[in-house]
């Protein structure tokens, strides 16, 4: 049977992805491959070594294009590296195969990662599968389009400001970024060394949890990973939200710069989380703007050092809201850089001490549902895009979206949960509870042409 | 006695003070009043509120003059700060007068903490009691040379690149650097967000653990400080060192870097140790020159980034090595800075790989004793004199300097020892050791005039 579900994935990235674009790169040998090892041990009912099989045994998984994989092109959506075979894998990757996961290739996302539309002026536009004149979402749009379409069934994405989280909520689908330091940046492609985040994308928050829970853990050689022990993130996710402490971001910043539909949809989710039993606040949420800026103007910064390089050398190799983007960064003046990071250690502080009073904090995760393809430029919409997600890439803590309702055009609406620090396990027992007594995740979006 | 002793210490400050010029300010008359309720209280045998007495009831203090103090001029050797007078007393000075001890004064210091020789333009060169022509070392100078000239028994010095340790070293007393985030910075004038330290320096080391003791700890309000349980530093001071596995740093940099005085008396130290039952193995410390120089790099950056107003507005109220760095650093290309924080997220992890494999680093504090006033540039002291302590500031690590000899000039060597992140205790239990089985701590430089 792995090797049908891995057939049947690919006949479907066949049928969708002309229109879509959601992969840079198809292994399909390689995923038949790794199906049929995969259906062997499952009819042994261990690995070839004697261990016992992973939930993730068979199942197949886009990846989206910055995760190193070895023998396979690596593109980070950029022309530099159109060409790039790395000669091992990323530290996470060499979890998920152990753990027998299939790879069908690799995933579209916005160049370098940094932006949020998805519009790669090397690969192509990434479109959104419930509704293909729009934006999937970046930076890891093929991520969020291929889950959405039904072209795999779980995937690993990157967050420095929203990355994980936007394409998620565009395409309404589950997009979870851990703390900082929780999953391994070992052999995926930097765009910030002080903001990245690998983390789990997936259909439903229960293979979310299970992605993490393979992905997760401490790696000496990753110089921002923490050494903390992994929870279970499993195995109490029915234990619902009964008398959790749930913070509604309901203050100016969140409110007037939301579409009203949206808001309605994350207040109407606030309240089903009061039905569930949870003690449910509305709250002015502290600093969110200032919190947004300052990772906005590091991300370019970082994202400038990472490719100083390259940026001098041979500029016109990016495209042109990537390059303006690198040399704003560039260029910012060397004490705004270090006052941003006096505002990161300080909201830090402030946003855990938050996290005292309250277990859990709902906003929208984008302010507007996907936007059009032939929008504002990209650089204006990532600054529109990352208002929500940003602050929790600055403070490092876990945030994750999942579906919470459809706009009247039909495009899904994602509903951004946070907390504290390592609370990762909390923050996907309460997804999970929401995501139990709603439909959103249910809906799929048209098929498309087959 | 608590009045008696701090007469005796106030009047050696006038006795001594005009030749060394460790005090920018002498407060005799709040000193004597602290030292009369210092008294009853001792009589009475609680505080006035009825709390047990600490150890530090009654001792004479002198304060860096950046630890701001309510209402005390606090200049922080600065020419901006020349008149200013703070409303409300650093953290930790509210722990130190809580605790009953009597504040002397405030002490010379390198202007603004940026430099090492603690020649200071606007308040005078502070001397060096064993030779005054020397340097006293910096930037908490007057701290090394108040405590050397028996003008206080007890000190806080800060520390960014080795302003307590170099200053304990040159003037042969106890300075100890704790881990980044185990004391409270709020209310000490800001160097570097990145790389300040707070620290106790002291006359032995047991009263430098007595001082830690009373300092450290969690505060919230200050974005640095970590939330991690203090040790009980003094109970365990006694254990020795048997077992311990102690590394002496050989390799090159620290061997050809360092006069040969020195490196004999650190290597006598090394001997010493194993005597008292260590395992001391001879270690290539790795990436040291590299952590200096990031530290460096960051140090003059963060500063100007502090200090941006004053720089744009007033550059000539600074003295001409300050200004040159602060300039250096304002003209820093950002990318430069992105790297060198990068390198500090990697070193950190392999100075903390080195400490699974060794509890103890033994290096020199300074690679020669103290040099003339009139000699190299403070520019170029700098680079030279925290050759071997930057790194621990770039990487967070717990460093203590005490006295391990004398040059055959008279003037006192000091060793550095070096452990894993929160082992203050450790590092304390092993000076402490030493500290007993040498007779190094108990000379004291010739009285001076009277």
């Amino acid at each position: 049977h792995q090797v049908r579900l891995t057939r049947l994935h690919l006949e479907r990235i066949e049928a969708l992805d002309p229109q879509v674009n959601a992969f840079i790169t198809v292994t399909a040998d390689l995923a038949l491959y790794q199906a049929e090892a995969a259906q062997q041990d499952i009819l042994r009912g261990e690995t070839r070594t004697g261990k016992p099989l992973s939930p993730l045994h068979g199942i197949p998984f886009g990846l989206k294009d910055l995760y190193h994989t070895r023998g396979v092109l690596t593109t980070s959506g950029s022309k530099f590296f159109s060409e790039y075979i790395p000669d091992r894998n990323a530290a996470v990757i060499d979890r998920l195969l152990a753990a027998g996961a299939i790879t069908l290739g690799k995933l579209n996302m916005h160049e370098i990662a940094l932006g949020v539309t998805n519009v790669n002026p090397h690969f192509g536009a990434c479109r959104n599968p419930w509704e293909t004149t729009r934006i999937s979402g970046g930076s890891s749009g093929g991520s969020g389009a291929a889950l959405a379409a039904g072209m795999c069934l779980g995937s690993l994405g990157s967050d420095t400001g929203g990355s994980i989280r936007i394409p998620a909520s565009l395409c309404g689908v589950v997009g979870l970024k851990p703390t900082y330091g929780r999953v391994s940046l070992r052999g995926v492609t930097t765009l910030s060394w002080n903001l990245d985040h690998a983390g789990p994308m997936a259909r439903t928050v229960s293979d979310a949890a299970i992605i993490l829970q393979s992905i997760a853990g401490y790696d000496p050689l990753d110089p921002a990973s923490v050494n903390i022990p992994v929870d279970d993130y499993t195995t109490h996710l029915e234990e619902g939200v009964q008398s959790l402490r749930i913070a509604f971001a309901a203050d100016d910043f969140f409110r007037a710069k939301t579409d009203p539909e949206v808001f309605a949809a994350v207040q109407a989710a606030a309240m089903t989380f009061a039905e569930l039993g949870a003690v449910v606040t509305e709250v002015d949420f502290p600093n969110a703007y200032e919190a947004a800026r300052a990772n906005g103007l590091m991300t370019v910064c970082d994202a400038a050092a990472f490719h100083h390089q390259r940026l001098g050398e041979q500029p016109e190799d990016f495209g042109a809201d990537v390059l303006q983007r690198l040399q704003t960064g560039a260029g910012t003046p060397i004490t705004d850089y270090i006052t941003a990071r006096r505002t990161q250690a300080e909201l830090r502080r402030q946003f855990e001490i938050f996290f005292e009073e309250y277990d859990i904090l709902l906003t929208p995760t984008t302010p507007v549902a996907a936007p059009a393809i032939e929008g504002p430029d990209a650089v204006a919409q990532a600054a529109r895009l990352t208002r929500f997600t940003a602050p929790f890439n600055l403070t490092g803590l876990p945030a994750i979206s999942l579906p919470c309702g459809f706009t009247a055009d039909g495009l899904p609406i994602g509903l951004q949960i946070v907390s504290r620090p390592w609370a990762e396990r909390l923050v996907l027992q309460a997804s999970h509870a929401y995501e139990r007594a709603t439909p959103w995740h249910e809906s799929r979006p048209p098929p498309g042409e087959e």
